[in-house]
């Protein structure tokens, strides 16, 4: 048997690390952070994606189905399904953002809406955290997406929307995650 | 209404893009593209982490538990709990990244490994794939984790491991998600 701890278990003490004052690399949409940690080992260096948060929203429509978006991304060459999300602004909520991004990725207006949780995408080069929610009665009218964007609005089932997810054809792993979970809420009729 | 399309609407032309030949940031850890997209609206400029890809393994012990990280992320100054995970070297195939990493970080070796699906990680900034896997059968010996990572193992049921899942305990999304599609497979007895 190898060494596994109890949840109860005290953590370990992290090694210390600090962060240049200057980005490594910026442009207008992305910065790069250098962090230097200290061990037993010695120094190490680490660069990651320094990100303000996304917020991503499951719109669920009056009439039982689940808005979804093929988007072409450029990071990839290809056209991903995915949900609504987008940064946060400054001083933005989480919330205010993923209404934000519902209204203006694919025109909705919710009736209410609740926050599933949230997640790091990928917090090994990146400190990006996902909030994630569900839109309920939303009503749809005409988008008006950055026309940097390129995306298509479908709408579906939801039990396709499940499907989906669960078969790994929801490109973009945040999204289907997003799904799983507002079923779990029992939100997808 | 919106413009909803249908899933067998042809896609629009997506705009044409190039990427630099050289990359617009580089460490040995990392490396920033930067790619141009022409569409009606003029030139556009984007930047994004160009990822060998990460693979990712459910560790399911013969026991009927699961194996679960709690590591050190520098990115977010956390200790998170995800799953063995890693980068696929040059040359490597996703499964065998998947059984490398579960070797490393926890000293597991699978009876049986089993392909979940795979998705990108945060394709906005990112063109980061996660192939996931579960493996069976698992026999956890010492592991050898590179002495730059911090992680403890720890074993749970698998019950505990889908309640973590749903919510939002695990930090690292692509985990979560391949908790989910492990138990959606009936793989979490």
């Amino acid at each position: 048997v190898g060494e596994q701890a109890r949840k109860s278990d005290p953590l370990p003490a992290a090694g210390s690390s600090r962060v240049d004052a200057e980005p490594a690399f910026q442009t207008p949409w992305m910065t790069i952070r250098r962090a230097w940690t200290t061990d037993e080992g010695g120094e190490a260096v680490w660069h990651y994606l320094d990100h303000p948060g996304c917020a991503l929203v499951v719109p669920l429509l009056r009439d039982g189905s689940v808005l979804m978006l093929r988007q072409w991304r450029v990071s990839v060459s290809a056209w991903c399904w995915e949900l609504p999300a987008g940064r946060i602004e400054p001083g933005e909520s989480p919330e205010a953002a993923a209404l934000r991004e519902l209204a203006e990725e694919s025109g909705g207006k919710a009736g209410r809406i609740e926050y599933l949780g949230s997640v790091f995408s990928s917090n090994g080069s990146s400190n990006e955290k996902i909030y994630s929610f569900a839109a309920t009665g939303v009503d749809i009218s005409r988008a008006y997406p950055d026309p940097a964007e390129q995306l298509v609005c479908h709408t579906m089932t939801t039990s396709e929307a499940m499907r989906m997810a669960l078969a790994g054809e929801i490109d973009d792993g945040p999204s289907a995650l997003a799904i799983l979970w507002a079923h779990g809420r029992g939100l997808l009729r």
